[in-house]
C-alpha cells in the first residue's frame, strides 16, 4: 500500500545490479523507513523481456518493456538507471529529469559522455542526478569528494578503478606468469570478457577518470579527453625489474591539477612504491588515493563492480534522493566549468625504460649518451638476458630516470630508435615518485 | 560584512585544530560561497589567552576568554568545538545545542563518553551535531557509514584508529626493533606524548571504537564498554614469528555485530595477515575496514590526526551544517538504541601464544596435550631460542591455533601456567584469518 510516505521507484533495467537492488531494499526497507520517515517501494520495471519470471518477489504487473512508460507513471516518484549504454538510456535519463524525477544511475560510460548535459538538465529540473556507483561501484567516493572534501583543496587523485585489469596485473606479480596466461584465466574465470579490450586497453578506466576529474575539480572532462594506455604491452620482465628495485606495477587512472590551473587526467601502468598503499590493492579490488593540501593522503578502497557492491551504492543514492525530494532540495555538483586539459607532454615524471639492444660492448655508454644530450639522468641501470618468450629476443638495458619533462623523454626515445645498437624501444611505463 | 547568505561560526577552543581551521576556511569560503551560497564567516574564538598574537588574522575584537559569550553572540550561527576534554566542554555543547545552534566537533572523549545523550539533545533541539573528525580525523568515515552505506547491513568494522601505536608498530616490524626504543624515538619526534598510556594502552582507540560501534549499528556503546588492550605487551619475538607465518601485528579496534544481535566493541593487537590491506597501513596513518552483506569489503584509509587533517573533516562538517540550517532541517544518526555488549569469551579467534618454557625433553608434548584437552586445536609451532633482551629468558614456544572459542582458549593457558615445564604464559594475540 502506498502511504504518503511511500516513495515509488523505477527501473530502467533488471540485469545484475537490479535484481541485486531489488533484494537488498527488500531487506533494508524497514530500517530506512526508520531512519528517514520514507518508504521506497519498487513499483515499475522496465525490462527486454517481460515474460521471464526473475525470481525478485515483484508482482508481475510492474514489468514493462517499455522505459518512457515508467518514467511516465505516476506512482514513479525516483528513477533507477541500470540498463546501459549511452544512447537511448541519455534520452531517457533526460526525459525523467525533464519530468522533474531525480535519477540514480550507475552508468559510467553515460556520466563520462555525457555528465555535464545531464548534471544541467537536473540543475535547471532542481533535482537529484546522483551517481555513486558509476566511478567505482560500492566504494563511497562521489559523496565524500562532493561534501566531506569540499573544503579541500584537492591537488591529485589517483585510482585502480579496473578490478580486471588488477586481477591480472596482480596474478603477473604474484606468480610470474605472462599476460596472454593470465588473461585466459581470467577469461575463463569469468573476471574478463571475451572481447577484453574496454578493459585492457584502459578504456573502462579512461572513462572513469572524466568523471573523477570533474567532480575533484569541477570541471568537464569527457572521456574523450582522457587519452589511455593499457596494460597489453605489460611484460614479465616489466613486474620481475619493478619488483627487484622495489616497485609494483599497477593501471592507474590519473587526474591531477597542474600548476597553471590546466587539469591533466589520464590512464596509463605506473610502477608504484611498493610501500605505497594503492601497491597494497590486490586481485580485483579498486581504491582511489586523493590528496588535497590539508587533509593529506586519503584512500578509499572496495569493490568496483559487481551486483552487490553496486546496489549498495545505488540504495545509499536513492535514499538521498528520496529524502532530498522529501525536503524539496537536491545535490549539486556545482556547475562544471570547461577544462584546460593539459597534453602529456607538459607533464614531468620518473621513467621505466626498456631498449632491446645488439650484444656488442659500448652499447651502454653510446645509450646513457643518448639520455644524458637529452638532459634525463638515470637512476639505476640493470642488464637482462634475452627471454624470447616474454617477447625480448635480445639483450635488454632497463632504466629508471630521474624526474624528466615527457617531451625530453620523448625526445629521447625518438633519438635512442635511431640507434643501431637499439633494436627496440621496449616498455616505457611512468614511475610514482616517493612523496 | 555580514550579509544575509553570511553564517557567523563561533569556535570553542584556538589550539593546533582550531588555528587550522581559521587558516583553511580563509583559503577555501569562496569556493564554497560557490558550491553553496554560504559565506562561513568566523566572529568569535573562546581561548584561554585573549592577549596572544596568534597570527591568524583575525580581528582582536573576536577574541574572548568565555566560552558561553560565544554561545550567546546573536550573531554566533554556528559553534565549532575544538577545547577538547569531557567536562565543562560538555555542558557547553549542551547549551549551544539547546539554544538551537549547530555543534560540530572534532572531541572524541566526548562523543564516546557523552555521545547518547548529546545525539538526543540535538535531535530535541532539531539542529545538527556533527563529529566526523572525532572518529578518524581526515579521514571521511563517519558521513558514509551514516548515508552511503544506510542501505547497506554492516556485519564489522575494524580499525587502526591510533596513529602513535601504529608508527611504533610499523618501527618494530621494518627495523626489529623493540618496543621501548621505539617508544623513545617516538616521543622525541613528537608522535608519542611524554605520558603515552592514553595511546599506547589503547584507550584513544577504544573512545573511537565505541563511536565506530555506535554509528555502524546504531547503538549505544560508551568508551568504559570498550575493552582495551594496547601495545606495551608486543614484543620483538612476537613481530618476527608474525612475520615469518605471514602476519603484521596491527592494534586494531574491533566492532562487530554477533549472530545474537549482540555487539563486541574491544581493542587489542591482532596478527593480520600480510596481504589484508590493513597490513599495508603504515607509520602514523590510520585505517577502518568495513565489512557489509552487500557492499563486501571497503576500507577508508588516511591521517587520522594532525590539524590540517581534523580542520579538513571540520569544515566538511561546518559546510553541511550551515547548508542544513539554511534549508531548515538537521542530520541524524537516528536514536541510538541500548546497546547488547557481548562479553569476549562469546568471541571465536584463532590465536597466536608464546609459552617461555624449560629446556627438557618432552616439553612440547606436555603442552600439545593441554591444548588437545580444552579442543584447542594447533594450526602451527615453532620453537625459539632464549632472548633476555626481549623480555624471554627461557627458551619459546610459539603457537598459532586453529579457531577456538575464546573461552576455551582461556582455560588452555590457565592449565598451561599450571605446569611444571611452564615458566610464563608470554604473549596472547588474535589472529585474523582469512576470509
Amino acid at each position: 500500500m502506498k502511504t504518503h510516505k511511500t516513495r515509488g521507484v523505477g527501473l530502467l533495467g533488471c540485469g545484475t545490479v537490479g535484481a541485486a537492488l531489488v533484494a537488498l531494499l527488500a531487506e533494508r526497507a524497514d530500517v530506512i523507513e526508520a531512519r528517514t520517515g520514507l518508504r521506497l517501494e519498487i513499483v515499475r520495471v522496465a525490462v527486454r523481456d517481460t515474460a521471464r519470471d526473475r525470481g525478485l518477489g515483484l508482482d508481475p504487473s510492474v514489468f514493462t518493456d517499455d522505459p518512457a512508460a515508467v518514467i511516465a507513471d505516476p506512482g514513479v516518484d525516483l528513477v533507477v538507471e541500470v540498463m546501459g549504454g549511452v544512447e537511448p538510456t541519455r534520452r531517457y535519463v533526460l526525459d525523467a529529469l525533464d519530468a522533474g524525477k531525480p535519477v540514480v544511475t550507475a552508468n559510467k560510460e553515460l556520466i563520462a559522455a555525457a555528465g555535464a548535459e545531464l548534471f544541467a538538465a537536473a540543475e535547471t529540473a532542481g533535482v537529484d542526478l546522483l551517481f555513486e556507483a558509476a566511478v567505482a561501484g560500492g566504494i563511497p567516493l562521489v559523496r565524500p569528494l562532493r561534501e566531506s572534501l569540499l573544503g579541500e583543496p584537492i591537488s591529485r587523485v589517483m585510482g585502480i578503478v579496473n578490478g580486471t585489469t588488477n586481477f591480472i596485473l596482480t596474478k603477473m606479480t604474484e606468480e610470474g606468469a605472462p599476460y596472454a596466461e593470465v588473461l585466459a584465466e581470467a577469461q575463463a574465470l569469468g573476471y574478463a570478457e571475451a572481447d577484453p579490450a574496454a578493459d585492457v586497453e584502459g578504456l573502462d578506466a579512461a572513462a572513469k577518470c572524466a568523471i573523477i576529474a570533474s567532480i575533484a575539480f569541477g570541471v568537464e572532462v569527457t572521456s574523450a579527453q582522457v587519452p589511455a594506455e593499457g596494460i597489453t604491452a605489460v611484460r614479465a620482465v616489466d613486474i620481475r625489474f619493478a619488483a627487484r628495485k622495489g616497485y609494483v606495477i599497477k593501471l592507474l587512472a590519473v587526474a591531477e591539477r597542474l600548476a597553471d590551473g590546466a587539469v591533466s587526467a589520464r590512464v596509463h601502468p605506473v610502477l608504484v612504491p611498493e610501500t605505497h598503499p594503492l601497491a597494497a590493492v590486490r586481485d580485483s579490488f579498486n581504491a582511489v588515493f586523493v590528496e588535497g593540501a590539508a587533509v593529506g593522503q586519503l584512500m578509499f578502497y572496495g569493490r568496483g563492480a559487481g551486483g552487490g557492491p553496486t546496489a549498495s551504492a545505488v540504495l545509499g543514492d536513492l535514499v538521498d534522493a528520496g529524502v532530498n525530494q522529501a525536503r524539496g532540495h537536491h545535490a549539486t555538483v556545482g556547475t562544471l566549468r570547461p577544462a584546460v586539459v593539459a597534453p602529456p607532454d607538459q607533464l614531468t615524471s620518473e621513467y621505466y625504460i626498456s631498449l632491446g639492444v645488439t650484444d656488442r660492448p659500448g652499447v651502454l655508454a653510446t645509450v646513457a649518451g643518448v639520455f644524458g644530450d637529452h638532459g634525463v639522468s638515470i637512476l639505476s641501470m640493470e642488464q637482462e638476458e634475452p627471454d624470447p618468450d616474454d617477447g625480448a629476443p635480445r639483450p635488454q638495458l632497463l632504466f629508471i630516470t630521474h624526474a624528466a619533462a615527457d617531451r625530453d623523454v620523448r625526445a629521447t626515445l625518438d633519438a635512442l630508435a635511431e640507434l643501431d645498437v637499439v633494436e627496440r624501444v621496449g616498455s616505457v611505463m611512468r614511475v610514482l615518485g616517493e612523496d
